[in-house]
């Protein structure tokens, strides 16, 4: 029996991929360095479908039709690279290897190009929805040559998540696209959870509701614009009670998030790209002051919150929620909006024509930031060419969501700021806005600083050319 | 004769530089790729001090008493690895290569390790001041080896600028600790000057202040804690007429910033080592988003305020004022902070001994960053090791400093956001103050989601271990 893929490294996120591919009639040849991994595997799940058990990469090639497809799912960085070197005298010209684990986009382009010298295709494959979604059908963001999607696209797309009966699975483009769109989803997962964050701490710290009443506000909020797997697990998450203490388990946890991850890429990626995801950057920011633990043990102690006391306080009731709704929907909405221009920006650099359309369909299921509004960006999308718009804010639908929030949103940040809540994604997300409205921006003045100290000249708003002022002997204007 | 030192790349910084040294009493020899700059340079300046013409580098080389000492001012990137090769043939063991480029720091790292295994002392220097500085008294922060320190220092620290009798100079540390630390000081000078910028722009569009009348009310906080050179010539840029149309020179300058240097370096290198520089990426950030010029053209047509018109608006006078000169102070201070706090992380990361006195110390004078500020700053590290403040903020002038500006600090990232004007770094340092300050964050939500999607686990408040609860089952807790 020749099996139709293999699938080398059966921890969970591998074997579970295999048996998916099993359990949509895929024969799969399966290898593990241990052995015993194989035939625990075979033990559990060996009658969900057709596997090939083999001992060494030799035997996994050897039971392989062609082109051979050998998915790879072992642990980012070096690991794949002894794979590839392994695998590599053992497979022909046109087999593919597939890199499934969230290898930084750069080693992916890297192996591209190498392994492309020797004749064989590399696809590096972003794949989001965690162990549940790598069984039952995860979103899959494939980049390598468009060859190697024609034989192995069909499979991807059979065992992904499907929306209402669209595969969320799509190819990407060349070489290192799949790994880095898949890395700007999950800044956008940061981004998505930290501005949960700043709702549930504002209507915590400002309105005083429990974790139990705010599991029913984002029960509610489900049934809103906001709809999304994220919302929906909040709600489960907040009405959690620990065992030890009965008290919320949300109190219990220690509120020290990591950022060692895909965040911190995205918002790395976004500065050399030139982009300006606040968003992101704020939410990797933010959990690294979590991180602080050391730090912040003195200075909770010694940080005055100078808080007017006396100032009139509003009613911070229902209408306060539902504020605070809408500036988590608008600062959502700039998340997004600045994730997809740092996918353009990075299309520009490395050489990828990416169709925010297809990335947006196939985030639409299987993945974490799958949420309602995903249809709503890929529709914004879904026009001819010189009618896309170029950032999602302009997106008519969206113009008019956040004219819609707008004032909320003004008034949420204002009340953080005032009641000393940490809201930093909500407030950077409006000043981005802001940013983008207004007519004129203070980078004049920058300029002009840049020109009194550096001589960096300066461009004038009514004629070519760039100029500089003798700052330092008659300040008259010459034009360099 | 015999030079003292030699200078190759005779552009305005290289000269200015060499001038300074033969002015101080050094013989310098001097090359130029092309001998007319050299030239040029000896015909102008020639009587300045004591100079050696050379052709060649091999003659440059000759020319030097030993160990040689041959600084290189070409164009960061290939440039320098261009010169660097050309030299080493020419010199002997213990002779030393100084960079005063502006070098990213890794490539000093590499250069520096790369040299030592041929006995040459590699030395990154950064040179902050502008070619003002290079040529009467920068700020000056060599890395490299102490002992090439020993031969080196005391010429770099006659040209330095001068505080009170104290040079603008001191050793940084090993490799590349120049370069960073320099590189540090450019991210802190993009918060500077995006801080000043915010400062206008509310000052402008909230109280109505024009150009002319916020010149005097720059010119009037320069004598306050705000004291600097930034704020200084933030009056002079203010005040200048333009002559062709007459308007304030500020309105007639495109209000594009470019972003492609250190500061976004800075703000990589942050993420990089984990250590979140809030003011110094949303600047460059604002940067990013002034130079969206094709985008900002569409933004600006559709995007609506959202300002209430309706809402009571406070008196925006006098008092508006002095609260957005202490909302500046505060934030500077936030911007500082952080950048002090990457080096100690960087520190660690790259294997240096920063020493946070002394980089203070060294910033008072020459360099654009100089402030009254940073004589203070000098101080909170000026105390015996285990008494020395973890963040800047702890120190105890600016706990106290940051209490006594924290109500008008809030009440202006209030009215940015009520008024529509963005204040990136504003609320985002707000943000980051109320982060250390307060008790308990949303992080603990963060870590309960990330357990409920992808298994993460997370830790307890009142028990060491990690722990997981089965939310797909019967949401007990598990220890893992």
């Amino acid at each position: 029996m020749t099996a139709d893929i293999g699938v080398t490294g059966l921890a969970v996120m591998g074997a579970n991929l295999a048996r998916n591919l099993a359990r949509n009639g895929y024969t799969v040849a399966l290898h593990n360095r241990s052995v015993a991994k194989t035939d625990a595997l075979l033990e559990a799940h060996g009658e969900e479908g057709r596997f090939v058990r083999t001992e060494t990469l030799a035997e996994l090639v050897q039971a392989l039709e062609r082109p051979r497809r050998v998915l790879v799912m072992v642990k980012a960085g070096a690991p794949v690279d002894a794979v590839i070197e392994e695998l590599v005298p053992l497979l022909d010209e046109g087999d593919i290897i597939i890199d499934g684990g969230n290898s930084f986009f750069e080693e992916t382009r890297r192996r591209e190009e190498s392994l492309r010298g020797e004749g064989i295709h590399f696809v590096g494959v972003g794949v989001s929805g965690g162990e549940e979604g790598a069984l039952n059908g995860p979103s899959i963001m494939p980049g390598g040559s468009q060859e190697s999607y024609e034989s192995l696209g069909p499979m991807l797309e059979r065992i992904a998540a499907d929306f209402h009966g669209e595969p969320c699975c799509a190819w990407i483009g060349t070489d290192g696209a799949g790994h880095y769109v898949k890395m700007v989803h999950n800044g956008i997962e940061y981004a998505d959870m930290q501005v949960i964050g700043e709702a549930y701490d504002l209507m915590r710290s400002v309105a005083g509701l429990e974790p139990a009443a705010q599991a029913e506000v984002f029960r509610e909020w489900n049934t809103t614009d906001l709809a999304s797997y994220l919302i929906e697990i909040t709600s489960e998450v907040l009405e959690q009670e620990d065992e030890i203490t009965g008290r919320p388990l949300v109190d219990v946890i220690v509120d020290a998030a990591g950022q060692k991850g895909t965040g911190r890429w995205t918002a790395i990626s976004a500065l050399e790209v030139g982009s300006p995801v606040t968003a992101i950057a704020e939410s990797v920011f933010a959990r690294s002051i979590s991180s602080q633990q050391q730090l912040r043990s003195q200075t909770t102690q010694v940080f005055s919150s100078g808080i007017d006391e006396h100032a009139p306080t509003p009613d911070y009731g229902p209408e306060f929620v539902e504020d605070v709704r809408k500036a988590l929907y608008a600062s959502k909405l700039v998340a997004y909006a600045q994730g997809l221009d740092m996918l353009v920006a990075a299309g520009e650099e490395f050489g990828w024509d990416l169709d925010l359309r297809s990335i947006a369909s196939l985030w639409r299921a299987g993945c974490i930031i799958r949420a309602d509004l995903l249809d709503t960006i890929m529709k914004a999308y879904d026009v001819p060419a010189s009618r896309r718009p170029q950032n999602l804010l302009l997106a008519q639908d969206f113009t008019e969501a956040i004219n819609e929030c707008l004032p909320a949103w003004r008034r949420v940040v204002a009340a953080a700021a005032t009641q000393g809540v940490p809201a930093p994604v909500f407030s950077s997300s409006l000043a981005y806005y802001d940013g983008l409205r207004r007519d004129r921006l203070p980078a004049a003045l920058t300029q002009g600083l840049r020109d009194y100290f550096g001589a960096h000249t300066y461009r004038r708003i009514d004629q070519e050319g760039t100029f500089h002022t003798l700052w330092s002997a008659d300040r008259s204007e010459v034009q360099q």
